[in-house]
């Protein structure tokens, strides 16, 4: 195969990739940062732990790209192989290194503990080797050349490995020749609109000889559209994507919620926590998801009161002093609920600004009436009430649980916007 | 590159998988039934969304492969290329189907909006392309040979990836020759060892020419052993790894959990629904995530009385009854805390079980006495109180959460497994 303009291979290694047991997150990562740098990725493989074969692919990936970054397969364990496949590729031995054999028998020292045996492989490396240091882990990665190329090894775990990217490779990488053009890229989310609505709306800017390009990406109700452009000497590829961000922003108005990095918790959190705002959450059919999500959020202690899982009707009724009455008569699932569990909510946790989820998450408990992904949405700002009501998309208990709670953050949100209209 | 033994190629495509905004999750669901309908795969590219490499890396993969399978690339919007690659591979047009065509305009009309424009892409197909029905979504995969092999395409959200690939290929590919020895594959799961812990009491199993083979995955916390054997004739490879199974299970007691897909929330959750044990939980730290892990196990409303995210002080007081002297005198974090939020939980929700969570998340917030990562679980078993202290890996507040819940769920495993040692 011929690969005109590839720079960069990534080979994710562990027969667990390729067996169902974890999905790669390397890979993607890497692939951002590097295509940021200039050294675009041409593809990402995933290998299993055969070290001959490992091996086979790295040679023959080294002849034809200048960078081969491997994850993975650094362990302490026989499974782990990416160091003995990487020394065949080199056509080297490999070698104990005394400073870092050290280190892990330090380390394990300081925890109290004898170091494992089978620690001690976690100190080989292809002779004539870079040792790469790992401040966040045990597994030291390393970089060794391979005929042009350069071949390195970095740890598995996600945060790890990222470490000893930032730290030891992306640092160097100018040294590598075959650097290509640095991209620009940005990312706007929105919440509330379909891929296909989306597209609609925006599907001229999507063709693939448009620039700055775009893509767009469906999750939860979370749509991300990223638009990027090729860096050259000027700001070019930075002023052509911020006037597609600003279009983008202009025609979906509030739908959108973030830029790049920002996740909708996060989001909502940040403003809560700008505005001072005391926040509560009443949750049914999300059973503690929406809360939780707020609570990742650091430092968002000093706004947010407190969660009631208010799952059996008798919990909403006791805690949250919903009127038993309206339960008997309209079941948990209906406007009058949501909206009592958020005033309840806001009152006993004395916040500003609640919000409650009430719905029917399946796989049973559905009818044709109410079925499986309603959900009503309770809303308490200062005093006032409403609710909101929304069918999700019947794919699952956990992805009606996960949609709702996302649903119920971008209410929050919506009512830190625009006060009056809550 | 030869692929001796190779049978099976999977690609996923989309510029997402490479650029961060998207792990893929097909390739290593894919992978694993097909290793065990004797398709083995060799490899997973992830591929960008470029029309004619798309075209080119497919043409190539059907030389070396009697069936590849791509993954995502079949929505309505310009950069979904996939259909437009396979058929310049199989060197054809592509062509509407009528009747796809009918079914999506159809299903637009029962949900009272017109289809989009866009959408009628969806109904293009490579000229003689076999057309798999999708029955979770509205992008139909489908088949079509090159040379000698199979070229598949099914859509990329997962849910209907599975849902086509379960309905219209497993069951056909018998049809196609060249498949491989069968795999019997088991997973054994365990809570409460590290990977180095376990190596050095399992190691022996381990060896990459060990029969059955046997390779292990940590995870907050949770550590998930695999085994598996060829399949041959007669039951070995049944009687082989069941044999290595009972072994793990005699040397590891109860820290094994669960096998195969069970996982730690609904192993617990299916104890508790089968012993109609009534649980609460009162969580300060992990922020409605043990609520939410037990909420997601279908049928727990049976049992699942209440969750109480008190994470200000004032509501530990107030809705679980602790003594605002002993907050003060020695902070949230503490074992009498603990238990006194899990004894406040058990009794105000009338239920037989409670555990708590109190600690520190991260990333502020620590000290020499009390560092990031400190969590005190409290447990209440019919009024009897215990306090269990641990030190997770300050790896981040979301990654202290996680295996924070985690423990909090073995612990009620614990609890409902020896109910007099509680």
């Amino acid at each position: 195969m011929s690969c005109v303009g590839a720079h960069t291979a990534i080979v994710a290694v562990g027969d667990e990739l390729l067996a169902g047991e974890l999905a790669d997150r390397n890979g993607a990562w890497l692939a951002e940062r590097l295509a940021a740098l200039g050294r675009p990725v041409s593809e990402v493989r995933l290998l299993g732990d055969d070290e001959p074969h490992l091996a086979r692919s790295l040679g023959e990936l080294c002849e034809r790209h200048s960078l081969v970054i491997t994850t993975g397969g650094l362990g302490p364990t026989l499974d782990d192989v990416t160091r003995h496949a990487a020394a065949r590729a080199a056509g080297c031995e490999l070698v104990v290194d005394p400073a870092v054999l050290a280190g892990l028998e330090e380390a394990h020292r300081e925890r109290g503990s004898a170091m494992p045996a089978s620690n001690e492989r976690q100190a080989l490396f292809p002779r004539g080797a870079t040792v790469l240091a790992n401040p966040a882990g045990t597994a030291p990665g390393f970089r060794v050349p391979v005929g042009d190329a350069w071949l390195v090894a970095l740890p598995g775990p996600p945060s790890e490995m990222r470490a000893v990217f930032e730290r030891s490779l992306a640092p160097r990488l100018d040294a590598l020749p075959g650097g290509g053009t640095h991209r620009y890229r940005r990312r706007l989310h929105l919440f509330g609109l379909s891929e296909s609505e989306f597209a609609d709306r925006a599907g001229d800017w999507m063709r693939r000889d448009a620039s700055p390009r775009m893509g767009v990406l469906a999750h939860s109700g979370i749509l991300t559209v990223k638009i990027e452009a090729a860096q050259g000497e000027g700001d070019e590829a930075e002023v052509l994507v911020a006037g597609r961000l600003a279009d983008l922003r202009r025609r979906f108005g509030s739908r959108v919620f973030g830029a790049d990095g920002a996740n909708l918790a996060t989001v909502v959190g940040e403003a809560l926590i700008a505005g001072g705002t005391t926040v509560a959450v009443a949750e049914s059919c999300t059973g503690g998801l929406v809360a939780s999500k707020l609570v990742a959020v650091p430092g968002i202690s000093a706004v947010f009161r407190e969660g009631f899982v208010t799952y059996a009707d008798q919990a909403k009724v006791e805690r949250l002093g919903v009127d038993p009455d309206l339960l008997r008569e309209h079941g948990a699932v209906c406007a009058p609920v949501a909206e009592a569990m958020a005033r309840g909510a806001a009152e006993r946790a004395r916040a500003r600004l609640a919000v409650a989820t009430t719905g029917i998450a399946g796989p049973e408990g559905g009818s044709s009436e109410k079925p499986v992904g309603l959900v009503w949405f309770g809303l308490a700002q200062d005093g006032a009430l409403r609710s909101v009501r929304r069918a999700f998309p019947p794919r699952g208990r956990r992805a009606v649980q996960e949609w709702a709670a996302l649903t119920a953050l971008d209410l929050l949100r919506g009512a830190l916007e625009s006060p009056r209209d809550a």
